[in-house]
């Protein structure tokens, strides 16, 4: 039973990310790196125990929905108990909100062992925290310490409901209504569609954060207000009060993640639902986006768990099953030799190392996010702000790239399964189903994409970009000085300048006023960008490795070569796609489909 | 309803691959291009009516194995029974032997329309025209006559049994056996694995064709022979006699197709399977690559018949869904305006060309294999083998581009419809499932690529490249009359090259007798390979479209413009990965995982 690789992790948090840097600050002075390790070591436990064992099992046996309740595996009771019991839901917040402090980079690595182990399982819990995260952030004191406590013990749920029928990704169009009812209270009035985690039977209630619009609020994304909406009213002593008519009126059967359920919600049909406004009226939104940055780094790391367990499982197969002969120097095989084992074809070979390439440089990115994260809490000067721009910049990559590359990896590990990677017996096609819905979850990846080239590429002058453009530059010099790693950091430099190439090529339609022409290929922007970020983080990872032992750095440098010769080689055709100057997408007219 | 388009495919046969050049041929002279319409015409309303209704409940109701017999959906029954009375099994066969000399090119246009609308369907007919056709070309006359006419009708199914537990894709290391009994029978006994198509309760008998060893064969390859093993004994009269003891001893579970069975049979394991040695002893594998390569053909072309019905189910899906707005010159959006139909946004009139280009590219190919096939048999001169090495050099390609591509078209459709696309209700989900299958049936991508590379495009000192580049030339120069392709035409030429190039640098390996080297990075070979011959086709199409009405034109041209662009593109950085110095793959050892 593998799943992730515990090494790596390790070398990711402590040598590729610095850990014990961000352990030297007061924020995490009740962490050192043994007490990280066992860590560590207890949720790899857990994940061993109470997770792994039963992911096949929740996809078989999915969440029901039957009379208004739904009902997930019988698992989900010791799992959302014991990780309430070990404080694993909003570790990373403040120890005055109720959290422990851990640093984001160890929250994130920890969730994606978790993750790799059992996909179906952290939304119960990464939903609660965000929520219950946004609450404290914003939320007045009452509603804190009514709802929060509860729900970092997992005793309730939390959920982020924002999608409507008739709106989709065009939070603009929310219908939902608020009614203030004078108390400090409001009536909630709406339908709200794909609402993962939003019930079951192991939460005696759960806070639903509610984007609706306030009467007379304006038209558009800036009418919308964030609302705090339990299922069960919560009395002054903390007791669960009348039924807040929440309805769950139906469940959304998906494709994968078949133990986490996804639901249709009505507020307010069948009574009154009394919500209680988040921070300032009309400002949900951008309240709102403090939570989906974390669940975008969350999702790309979700995205990155899942490939990392399908490599796993097919590097478990190749490892094992005996299938043809090796080449002969005259060009033929000997029927007469025994079979050799499948992972001497190069072929498979070449699919492994492309697994292991996508789920290492996915996983670095995720944990490179956490980590300017964590160095954004933990330092005071005006740096603060550049690793919040960092943070910015790199998040619609951490959400894409894992999960688009992830899913070509899962894929590419079914693959080496032959036929019985589409058979229902082995777990690839269930990692195949359930990755799929990563590049959908929190903004598609087109949206992730707009994000990138609308908005984060530009902001402030283009602040984020430089400040990132500084980082790979550091890599590449200190790469320069290794001989082993001197030829990556100048493809490195090459390929990050074909970006810059792209926006000089870009820019000038934007400042026409011709927006659409200058997002057009925003999708592929965004595959030449991450190629190059993944590229960095191969380089970081080849940089720190080269203190290991000769074992582990061969096998990341070997890794790090495959990257840059079958992935970095891409960026030049995608950058002339970019760069090509006839309009091929936005000329386009209906008639032509 | 629309899961083709019939204009572009009429197109296709009859402007691109030159029916009316083909119909010329006495082979032919039973058809005239009217009644070739009318053949469509009577498939597509046999689709429309009967097939594609049922292409969801053939999935949420899968085949069942319960007591030693599969049951599969009810309709099977008259869709069986109406393709054997429309005499769409063995059409393409000659008609001494029963078939109606149906130009391969129609009988393909036919399948994909059937396969477009239902995938699971035309399995079932398919590998029972493939092994009356092996039985007709190398069987016996007695056989011939036992067997094939009941064939034709569907009231028997006719299968190929190849694959066995222990050896996989692996022929060479095949352990059933045949005992020869004397009397021109032979006592067979063995297990087969993923025999799809093998049992349902719609045929009074199956005809599967075995490969198994005599006693005393050399080993390997070389010692295989071929064995029709009824089902049911039959009788001197024809009628059916004893039970022969071929087992159905448990059903795939798969991914998708999951209204076509694929089953596990045992041989002789009851009781006594007797078989019927088909041509001569030990040349087996030879015969049953007759039916492989046709198979081949039939398998990318079920991959674009997938992709198809994906693409035309995410296009109404755009043209019916209101989401966001357009930006405006300010970069913003404007709240008060209505949502537009998401056909409007770039990225999603990007996916859909996206879609298109491949769907059609892959469609294209399979047709132009199709009419190499046609004058293979009806060119009497030495040009006769020119068309087969033609053929025989595209088949590996034929097979994989329209799986690869053709998967990632579905992913893209699936994308197109956001969080929709994941649920079950929507049918993308399920065309995502079902076509996964297409790069593993008939050897997988891996193996296509090692025939493409290993064999086909050096056999006869590369005869068949040379062809081929003269192929590709000639449309190069015809492309190079016309302003609006010449661009295309100078691309597709350069691109071309690049074949060249990686087999100057990928030759001397294996002239040193380093096979594994020279073959490593096969399956980039096809991906470059692959792109660069449908990128002939799209030329192709785009010479064809000149002398078209301006909107279909227009269309072309656009979709053509899009590969190029995005697609074409692509073929640089694969070429430089094939052209690399370093030995990523071969020198990996079991270590680096």
């Amino acid at each position: 039973m593998q799943y992730y690789d515990p090494k790596t992790l390790s070398f990711l948090l402590s040598k590729v990310h610095h850990l014990d840097e961000l352990l030297k600050h007061e924020r995490y002075a009740a962490y050192d790196k043994e007490s990280i390790d066992l860590l560590l070591e207890a949720v790899k436990d857990f994940s061993d125990t109470s997770l792994f064992p039963y992911i096949k099992e929740m996809d078989e046996k999915p969440s029901v929905f039957k009379d208004g309740r739904v009902t997930v595996h019988e698992q989900f009771g010791p799992i959302l108990k014991k990780a309430g019991e070990m404080g694993l839901v909003g570790a990373f917040m403040d120890e005055k909100d109720g959290g422990v402090q851990l640093p984001i980079t160890v929250f994130n690595a920890l969730y994606f062992i978790m993750e790799a182990a059992n996909n179906h399982v952290t939304g119960y819990m990464g939903l609660t925290a965000g929520s219950a995260n946004l609450i404290v952030t914003f939320g007045s004191e009452e509603i804190k310490k009514k709802f929060v406590p509860k729900m970092l013990d997992l005793q309730w749920g939390g959920t982020m409901c924002l999608t409507e029928p008739q709106a989709g990704s065009s939070l603009s169009d929310i219908t939902s209504s608020a009614k203030d009812l004078g108390d400090g209270s409001f009536s909630i009035k709406g339908q709200k569609i794909f609402i993962s985690a939003s019930d079951h039977q192991f939460a005696d209630n759960f806070i639903h954060l509610v984007l609706a619009r306030l009467e007379g609020a304006p038209a558009g994304t800036k009418g919308v207000s964030l609302f705090a909406v339990p299922q069960y009213r919560v009395n002054d002593d903390g007791s669960l009060g009348d039924y807040n008519h929440v309805d769950v009126v139906g469940e959304f059967e998906k494709l994968g993640q078949r133990g986490y359920c996804t639901n249709h919600l009505a507020f307010g049909d069948s009574g009154e639902s009394i919500g209680y406004l988040v921070g300032d009226a009309n400002k949900g939104l951008n309240y709102m986006f403090q939570m989906m940055n974390e669940a975008r780094i969350a999702t790309g790391r979700m995205g990155a768990g899942i490939a990392s367990a399908a490599y796993y499982a097919s590097l478990q197969y190749a490892k094992e099953r005996p299938q043809g002969r090796k080449l002969q120097s005259s060009g033929k095989k000997d029927p007469s030799e025994e079979q050799t084992l499948i992972i001497n074809h190069p072929d498979v070979k070449r699919m492994l190392l492309h697994q292991k390439a996508i789920v290492e440089g996915s996983l670095s990115l995720v944990m490179q996010c956490a980590y300017y994260i964590d160095k954004q809490l933990t330092t005071e000067s005006n740096e603060k702000n550049n690793y919040h721009l960092l943070a910015e910049i790199l998040t619609p990559i951490a959400k894409t790239y894992p999960s688009e590359a992830g899913k070509d990896a899962v894929d590419t590990g079914l693959q080496v399964l032959g036929g019985y990677g589409y058979m229902m017996d082995f777990i690839l096609q269930q990692y195949y189903r359930d990755i799929r819905i990563i590049s959908i979850y929190e903004g598609t990846t087109g949206i992730q994409s707009l994000d990138l080239l609308g908005r984060k590429v530009t902001m402030m002058e283009g602040a984020a970009m430089k400040l990132l453009a500084k980082e790979i530059e550091k890599v590449i010099a200190a790469a320069m000085q290794h001989d082993q790693l001197s030829g990556y950091a100048l493809s490195l430099g090459e390929n990050a300048k074909l970006i810059e190439t792209c926006m000089t090529h870009l820019l000038p339609y934007a400042m026409q006023g011709n927006h659409e022409r200058y997002l057009a290929d925003a999708t592929i922007f965004m595959d030449l960008f991450s190629t190059v970020v993944i590229g960095w983080q191969w380089l970081k990872m080849g940089l720190a490795a080269m203190a290991e032992d000769t074992a582990f750095k061969e096998s990341k440098l070997h890794t790090l070569d495959y990257f840059y010769k079958y992935e970095m080689s891409r960026c030049r055709g995608l950058q002339k796609t970019i760069c090509h100057d006839s309009d091929v997408i936005v000329n386009v007219g209906v008639e032509v489909f």
